[in-house]
């Protein structure tokens, strides 16, 4: 399961072996990075090289890519877009099933909680995969958190998203959230 | 040179000869269709597979991409900022240069004013390059008129934006939309 947080500055690239008992393994995680410097074509094919690279040596059978929104900063979403554009062709032509999650589905899969914040996100990621460090930077822990997050939900659970059980993980942090909020 | 107005359901192309003088002629013009139905990944690859026929058949020398700002409808604008995305990664790996230009850019640059409506933009370039009817869709005008601004732009002078002298069809149109001002 490759999981691809995109971004021309910065696009999170996460492999992850997911077992059917939901349990996780890292494969690999990095961070491509293309320069604000560079001209925006080659920006976007330094991305597909690293993206390309990935599928060569990891071979996934599925991509998850982060949906994008248009947010705050218009300039930004344009650009990750964009880039979320090169890494659905991508999986497209490798012959790859492509499925985009939005951040709240991720963090709600992963946590237990829609809002969570990239801490909490990092934190989970690294339990799961029982890392001995947080993953960095975060655009790394959301690549490998998206596709956890794919995983769990499109091979863990035959039911509807409502009925998807929850994994030990999101179990633990949902017990936190609603003693946080009870105890407000 | 190889403009494109990029969509996800209709990706227009239009290739332009560009003589110093600054007259074109048509060298292909067409509309790359992906249906709404399609997962978005097989999509990009529908427009990728036709930019790149085009590419390999007409072999231009620069590429011309229209800008993407966010508008009224993000879901559509999402769509085409990843198909123009694509559209430029594919130039990058043909090793073209590609530029983008904003739709008032282009319109100022074929028709003289920089709010000119669709048939404004069809009638002008259909008159530039000597066409017997409009192109159509509007997507295979936009094409085409991308295209020539950008041939227009860069070839045309070696002074600043400010200083590109209008071409007679540019001067037409500023001359036209000066009366209609000033009648009002």
């Amino acid at each position: 399961m490759l999981g691809i947080d995109p971004g021309l500055t910065r696009c999170g690239v996460g492999v992850v072996d997911v077992e059917p008992d939901r349990s996780g393994r890292l494969v690999h995680v990095g961070v491509i990075r293309s320069g604000s410097d560079m001209p925006l074509p080659e920006r976007l094919a330094t991305i597909a090289a690293g993206i390309r690279a990935v599928l060569t040596e990891h071979r996934p059978d599925v991509v998850a890519v982060e949906r994008v929104f248009a947010q705050h900063n218009v300039r930004t979403v344009m650009g990750t877009a964009q880039a979320s554009g090169v890494a659905l062709l991508l999986a497209a032509e490798h012959g790859l099933p492509a499925e985009t999650h939005t951040p709240s589905e991720v963090k709600a899969a992963i946590t237990g909680y829609g809002a969570a914040d990239k801490r909490q996100v990092q934190t989970m990621v690294a339990r799961v995969l029982r890392l001995d460090a947080l993953p960095q930077p975060a655009d790394a822990a959301d690549a490998l958190a998206l596709a956890l997050c794919h995983a769990w939900r499109s091979g863990g659970s035959t039911g509807g998203q409502g009925s998807t059980p929850l994994t030990p993980a999101q179990r633990a942090w949902a017990d936190a959230e609603r003693l946080v909020r009870s105890s407000r």
